[in-house]
């Protein structure tokens, strides 16, 4: 039969990004696509022991339902981390676990957000939170970066220029896609324009603690007094990505917003591993555990771009990035990136297209994005070969 | 500071019974309020044994990011046990893994349900899924039941009277909060109600494994030829609710809506126990595992009727379940229930008041939610004891 399906659904298209990893099954393609964890970094030994502890100790409490906003103990190590870590979280502040870092954005943007509102974000920006903002009905408006984050004046003018602006989407350290790094400044300047305009910020953090060089900055969140930043950020990146683990740090009336919504999305998230997380804050040096997944990435990162430093043709700019997961690189305007992208994948490599990345008002960006934790050293060096001869050929 | 929620989620108040589990730390306190399955009902040996499998055999799929319709195993397992338990599941339908069964409710309802349509639902039903569809803007209107299921006649004129009805969602088996199940012959009338007025029926079953006595009566989606039927199950009731795992069974144009619609929800559910209950599913005899638990909650069911027969007053009725989590009693019409609820509560007893349960044009119904799962037996005699006590005072 025929289905009409509803408004806000209607136009939604599956993410590029998940349906290339969807065809990742070639095991010659080389891939720079992804946004996963190395497997290296999952600590499978120490799990494994604190899952057996659980089930030993209290098996009745994880397998049973849990309550909404999360594992009570797991709230209160996850905000005392962010406080002491972050400096992230005041008196009215406190911490709901969610089911990953994606389920914090789609739920602030589903208490926050009508149709028809307006959601402001740096562009190119995560490709899973704007198909959050649009799955509610909202609208898109991207705001260009420099190499030191979001324009600011840019972003007063959209700000200004917005039908109903209700929420700055801003993703300050190591942005998906580009790897850039908001500063310091920009950073204060985005919280004044938010209050200036009436404005909340949602501020997601997944690779805050992936930083391996540079000097730490700390969130929009830490500077925030009175309830106008949502802080958003998980545990994919630095524990497990698949057991999709999350939090949300705001102020309490959002909070309990966010409850009511999460109650009729999941009733809560998978208690067991909430539990497996507190053990990982409470009875593990997590830390030291960090230390070594920034090392190895660091290291990773070096690599790939001496390989692109190495290679690539002259016209093509990348950015340097101090943590995270992504390199961005930008083609000369004359480039054709659609059929670029098409003889990389006939190669076996996989980049994801930057027209992904857009905002409902974007232009295409001629540029792609590459990761450098999961490709292994081998696949970094001959996958940037590829990259480079189809490059040096289409851009004569 | 000052906070404008959205249109859809302003109107939203928790669910009181998760309120009422919140507040369930007293230790005195007997609860026949929770929807909770019995401790003892879960396979805790087993899973740890899967589980420590997991982690020894393949601990990089489980831990890293996974695809968003579900481990492909298990999405192959839960589809092959629908269909030979229940029938369910056809040529053109497809099994979507969900965190928990209300996650399929609610994307469910995303996908199909536009701000200011109708659901329509038997009366009283489901609180959680009252609220999905509330949060997406819908109009809930009720349709009274008879002993066996929804009234067919009062079905097909809400559905003519009401304003863009879209869905139809109907708790066949061992409904809750009533405990009772849908005749064959009105379900073959509400499948040719939904075709006559082109809805999709959205058929909730977490209970239907669980039936101790009587005859058994196939889904709904088992007479579904068209898609017109989507299926919604989980494993919360058989092997672990912590753990939110669920299902959805639907036509495949459905399914790949709702896969994107998770997709920006929580990217995928918690991976490491979608392949435990892949493990259930193909290495663990879980039928036998579910006729234990069949058993346990017979005797449950019957403890607690026997009770309620011996010491409640005549003019109390209540349903006789012959499977599932709920007992439903209805008071006399001049009964206070506030009150009675009230004095309950001062005498260390929780039972989720009918209004609870009604849709958007309910009046209020005078009737209690029990549950027999999850108190023990010698709470159970104590409990309808107290309830006995304060229905003698307060009906006189």
């Amino acid at each position: 039969m025929e289905y009409v399906f509803s408004d806000n659904t209607e136009p939604l298209k599956p993410s590029a990004i998940r349906e290339i990893f969807k065809s990742l099954t070639d095991p010659d393609v080389i891939s720079f696509a992804a946004g996963n964890p190395s497997p290296e970094s999952f600590p499978v030994a120490d799990m494994k022991r604190f899952a057996d502890a659980i089930f030993d100790e209290c098996p009745s409490v994880a397998l049973q339902y849990g309550i909404t906003e999360g594992f009570t103990p797991l709230r209160e190590s996850v905000k005392a981390r962010a406080k002491r870590r972050f400096g992230v979280g005041g008196d009215n502040d406190t911490a709901i676990i969610t089911s990953g870092g994606q389920q914090g954005i789609d739920l602030t943007a589903k208490v926050l957000c009508s149709r028809g509102d307006t959601v402001i974000c740096e562009e190119p920006t995560f490709i899973g939170a704007l198909n959050a903002f649009r799955a509610h009905g909202c609208r898109t408006v991207g705001v260009p970066m420099d190499s030191d984050g979001i324009n600011t004046d840019a972003l007063e003018f959209a700000i200004k220029t917005a039908e109903n602006p209700k929420l700055i989407y801003l993703i300050p350290t190591f942005q998906n896609p580009t790897g850039k790094t908001m500063s310091k400044e920009k950073r204060v300047k985005c919280l004044e324009l938010a209050k200036k305009y009436g404005l909340i910020i949602l501020e997601d953090d997944p690779y805050g603690e992936l930083r391996f060089s540079g000097e730490s900055i700390l969130p929009i969140k830490s500077m925030d007094t009175e309830g106008r930043v949502v802080y958003c950020s998980s545990f994919s990146k630095i524990l497990s990505s698949g057991m999709r683990v999350g939090y949300v740090i705001c102020d309490n009336a959002i909070a309990n917003k966010i409850t009511v919504c999460k109650q009729v999305n999941d009733v809560h998230t998978n208690l067991f591993f909430q539990m497996i997380c507190h053990k990982f804050l409470t009875e593990y040096d997590l830390d030291a555990h960090i230390a070594k997944i920034r090392e190895l990435y660091g290291r990773k990162c070096a690599l790939m771009l001496s390989e692109l430093d190495g290679k690539l043709p002259g016209s093509v700019r990348y950015t340097r990035p101090e943590g995270g997961l992504f390199i961005w690189a930008d083609l000369p305007e004359y480039a054709d990136m659609k059929e670029i992208i098409k003889e990389l994948v006939k190669r076996k490599l996989a980049v994801v297209p930057g027209d992904t990345f857009l905002c409902d008002n974007g232009i295409g960006t001629g540029g792609f994005r590459m990761n450098y934790s999961t490709p292994s050293d081998a696949q970094i060096i001959k996958g940037v070969s590829i990259l480079a001869d189809v490059l040096k050929e289409r851009l004569k």
